[in-house]
């Protein structure tokens, strides 16, 4: 078994709306930056035991189906990387 | 100039205590999952034009200095992408 973390992206749907990002939107315009769109999610970042990577990658994408994400306004996105590659991150 | 995607990843740092990252932890085990830790922070995916990756980068620097992230109880890193690149993503 070999340690692994999971990177765990969660973004709402292009087609949902998302209010904290229009508020960081209007607040980088409130000071002086010219952006054009600010879209918010969640990293959520999960270490566990594997045996290998697809292993690994199979157990974090349940846990995205399980608990991490509500696919009615959301989806996600998986990187899994070995611990001792992890730690430059 | 040209359209970029800056991702601002916002973690809490490492010493600082992640409640949510606590009941995500406590959720997960209760699924069955044998996870070691969770941490969760915040993605913040930034559409902007500027005339080179350069300036990009020190644009959405300048964001996470003045807005995106707390320097007390968080740390935030930045990675730039030109907008032609970032639509595969």
């Amino acid at each position: 078994m070999a340690q692994f973390r999971a990177h765990v992206f969660v973004r709402p749907k292009a087609e949902v709306r998302d209010p904290q990002g229009e508020a960081v939107l209007a607040a980088l315009r409130s000071l002086g930056h010219d952006v054009a769109e600010v879209r918010t999610g969640k990293e959520i970042v999960v270490t566990f035991e594997a045996p290998d990577e697809t292993a690994a990658r199979e157990a974090a994408q349940r846990m995205g189906d399980q608990l991490l994400a509500n696919p009615v306004i959301e989806s996600y996105s998986v990187e899994v990387e070995r611990e001792a590659a992890a730690k430059a991150r």
